[in-house]
């Protein structure tokens, strides 16, 4: 932050989980990084105004609106944040960048191909007016994967062979678990593969910087109904765990696995990259260490390096604490904000943009077909 | 060994690795294991006499044999330990089983699944003569593995949900590595689907105790040609690399993956299943350790057990060192051939037996019709 | 944070390191955690005004004061946060504490354990009107650690035998990194030993329940020299590391390290502690983690648990993310300061206070004399 | 083994645990190592001629023995192996280099610095005579630690900092467990201290080549008395556990601890060493694992090297197996004698010799006289 940073008027929707890390990013931004635009929190919307009012007054938002409608209108707002279940992102995020705001909107994109599109060009017709938008897929700014996207890129792994991913969460484990919004299919779209899935899609494509092409898999619902608030059991709608192979633009092999039933895994999001002269593996669960192995050392000393992330030199880290003083979960959304601010202050794409979620989407619309054809091998293109 | 032990006569065909990791095991399992048979070494069969002359008086063999056929007529030879390339198996196994030998054979069971069921009809027959047999699956005696089994039968991990599991190997990483007959196809029957593919099929099957019944996945030549001895370039006529998902006959989901391309992965052959009550995770590098995590603890303590399987009450241990003093990638032989003699002293099956590596053989072949059909659904009992 | 909460005014003396993550926690607590009253960021001290302006701009304070006895005496000012260097301590202190000012002070207490005694004096003469002390040794609000000192209090260790800690650190590895503060004793005190090692003096005090009552040990300094600002070669004036054996109340044995010469080791400030039912183990670089080995269990399963200590219901987790999201550096503080907070709302003492501050004092000096005698037993008792 | 390879006639004394590990590797060696002499197991030396016929039975012996004097005295045999606890050490092993025999003798080497002394004058005596000694510090003999020793040996650590070394176990945390020869003074010399800190002080000579010039430390038995065979309670006359502090020739600051009561390590023999340009760090509990941290490589992609030391060019590696299939514990003491064969074969003096042993033995007198005088500073130098 300097004297002369500009502000940037910040409208957030929804105030759940999402809400609560967004908001803690655009507090703490400008205090660590040296953004040219210092956020400030104007509105927060929610259909209940009181629960409306209680989050913004935690969060530390200065007014609420009921209506997303109004907030995306208001003049003192230059940026929508999407903080809401998948069905409401297209609608929203067409209509604030119809207006002119930038849009940061959360994953997956959005619960069908065909609003993912029209989000894309949506997004294209403003980006040509200066309009920025990004979809949060904030495991981008871990920065240990993001270490691994530049050892990538500077050619280190080479010729890259395999891709193996999985996002392992145990939530649903228990049979007894109550029914949520995330178990229906109107309103989350898909269960694991969209909420999950799509993180490891995303990071996939993110970290080799090439695209999946094909895939082939299936899906399953391990327990198809559960209690709800009500007492009364309704049906799951959505997979309870999606597996399938794919292939990088490459050639490269990939397998995937997301999956709310691995018992003992919290939130163990992993991806392992082989190449022809390196690998890289990374676990969420130890989420500021990346694993590198350096195929072109001496065989009496190699073994995949144990790199703690936590190096002035090691992306975004020089803004926060000593060498091996850990970061935590919130700090991606933080390093993505900050990230999306610069972008917006110098005048270019933030990244990664709606063609990005559109395409993650591509993906996992071409899982469910597979899955609905006997895993039969499905083209990532054809997908509408 | 007792006093009273009586002695069976060993003959074993082929002298290479796998060889010299068997001779290991004929040579000391008497000297740990209380087992009813003492095995006495008695002749070793190669093609070229002098390279087999100087493997018996390295290992340990009273003599040699350059004509199987011989080999398995002596009446000195109770017992024939077949450690020859897979397209081998079936006729020298037949023929010992028909001349009234007990048979231990390496993995995979046979190069097709034809060959397969030939066997497994001729251990049939033989085992209503008392005549026994074994498939080498080495893995399932890594004392860590078989605990596993046991905690599985046991209940503790409830309904499985999930498989996942890999054997990662980068031998091959290097594309100048040159050829070798697990490269051809007439010779090998595939390549990282047989050869360590089969592992982990197994693996599943074992430690799950059911049955893999359809799966769906590809295969990929990375280096489709290698320079051979003689100079000149020869074809890669196997798979590189598998990748597959699956179904287990209680419905829990399964990945597979081998691979020779895991550049830093030098012998990793993981399993982990997800149950409703528990979990488990196994590492060969780490092939000491079983990871456990009860679901039925209190969360507060909750976690995954790191159990250093040396204790004398984990499988196989008693017989060797105290605790923490681990064990080695050859004693999983010791325990299979102890297992074994028990069972030819007992008048028992041995396990496993070969309609297990039959089974296998089945599920091999089912991936590759996938992978032959556009990673189509293919059920395992199709398999012929 | 409620509608009802009152706020509380806090000044803040010093702007480097522990400035700025204090900050961040005033900033925050209160976004999280429910706390009794909220803070205002009243005023910034600093000697130098344009780079306090500076520090207070980023850091969100709204005033500053350039002499820190003004800054004490202020009206608006019910709390002061000093994060200065040791030799300061005592005196802003002890002035903030009789100006009826609640006191957090960064760590170690003091220089000397003379001025540590009378802080802890002003301290009981505060306390006695209300007026409460906090010394800040945040890696007790590390979940695993909190979580490892709620185990040991319910007794899940048994008898207590073991503890060895280290804290290590390699940025003075390099030996020509340049000289600093930390190496001149009239500021820093002392150099590893008090910086890094009264963190983990405190920390087995705190996650045993017991004193330290003897140690033996000794200090070396390995690079007597370092070049200055001005180029010019200065001496080091404080230890480089410090090792020493030692002997809870309890009659464990323990054993303590303290460097910053450990190549490779970033921040590894590690306890383990054995008891006669149960071990734990901690290790910061991997501060989300307590693994615990219950000695209850039946030897089959028995093994250290990797606790993920990111469930609800372990220590401040339930402010936070779901389960696997894990925490960072700054939380321990933005805890210690909701525990403060607590504390003062509702008339408690708040942990540790400067007693316990004192204790490590001791404990350093009873260090610095045994090796000033030869690694003679010292009575910490006896330390003046 | 070549067919040119003369044998080598062995007695061994003593049939236990060390017993039963020493056969293994006289029956095996030259399956794997090409060594110019071939082990002969000629004899077997034990009390009970009962108890050593069936140990001899078991492990592959000729013969049996019950006067160790007989034994020794045995015209053919060349080498005797001491399996014998610490007091007859002395007296079996003067005795057997007196008859010229080879002596490989466990360790520690005695019970007192002045039985070792004999045995060391004794060892130089006959060496000049051609008759060579070893101690048994199967430790060294890990491929990972002599890695480890290569390393440190090329530089590769620069000015060595830093040596923490602990061996812990935990098979008297029960203080039900019954009483053994091991916690006998008379038999057993010390308890943890000369049982496995032997082992440590070793291996930190070993893996730096340095000697240890001073101690300071103490002692404690926590259970001192246990039920015996007879139902009785005995006294424990030795040392649970020891934890000391020291110094290495290089300056070099050091700390040790050596305890059978750290619940859930079962056999962790560890050891990190830190030095200017590198780091090492290696636990028996995973084996075939040396963590080194290469200090000249560039931030980014610095971090522990976690080396599976199972590559052809580690050592002793290449006579197993391919890479990635681990070892275990029993092949140390293949190693050892495979060393041990080469240096009689070649007219070398195998290592570690008795001077080696005297200097451990020495080392612990001086932690013992420092335990005794309250944890003063002591030279190991002036131990007697």
């Amino acid at each position: 932050m300097t004297e002369s940073a500009q502000s940037l008027g910040i409208a957030m929707v929804g105030h759940a989980f999402m809400g609560a890390v967004h908001s803690h990013a655009w507090r703490n931004v400008h205090r660590f990084f040296d953004v040219p635009l210092t956020p400030r929190m104007v509105v927060l919307g929610g259909r209940d105004e009181q629960r409306a009012k209680e989050a913004a007054d935690r969060f530390g938002w200065a007014a609420v609106e009921t209506d997303w409608r109004e907030l995306v209108r208001r003049d003192d707002v230059d940026l929508v944040d999407i903080c809401t279940p998948g069905d409401t992102h297209a609608e929203i995020a067409i209509a604030a960048l119809e207006a002119g705001k930038h849009v940061l909107c959360e994953k997956p994109l959005a619960n069908t191909v065909a609003e993912a599109e029209r989000m894309a060009e949506a997004a294209a017709r403003a980006e040509a007016r200066g309009v920025r938008s990004m979809v949060a897929f904030n495991y981008r700014r871990v920065p240990a994967l993001s270490l691994a996207r530049q050892l990538v890129a500077e050619g280190r792994l080479g010729e890259l062979r395999h891709v193996r991913a999985v996002y392992l969460q145990d939530w649903l484990s228990d049979a007894t678990a109550p029914m949520t919004w995330r178990l229906r299919k109107e309103q989350a779209g898909s269960g694991a593969l969209g909420d999950i899935g799509a993180h490891i899609v995303d990071a996939a494509q993110f970290v080799t910087g090439e695209h999946i092409t094909g895939v082939s898999g299936f899906v399953e619902t391990f327990v198809p109904h559960r209690r709800g608030a009500d007492g009364a059991d309704e049906d799951v709608t959505v997979d309870d765990c999606a597996v399938f192979t794919g292939r990088l633009s490459s050639g490269a092999v990939a397998t995937f696995e997301a999956t709310r039933y691995a018992l003992g895994r919290k939130n163990a999001m992993r991806i392992e990259v082989n190449g022809s002269r390196g690998s890289l593996a990374f676990d969420f669960e130890s989420m500021n260490e990346l694993w590198f192995y350096d195929g072109d050392e001496p065989g009496e000393t190699a073994g995949f390096h144990r790199i703690v992330a936590t190096e002035p030199q090691h992306p975004y880290v020089g803004a926060w604490w000593p060498p091996g003083h850990g970061l935590g979960y919130e700090h991606t959304f933080t390093h993505e904000i900050a990230d999306l601010l610069r972008a917006i202050g110098e005048g270019t794409s933030p990244q990664p943009g709606f063609a990005d979620g559109l395409r993650v989407q591509r993906v996992l619309a071409a899982v469910e077909r597979s899955a609905a054809e006997g895993a039969r091998w499905t083209q990532v293109d054809d997908m509408k």
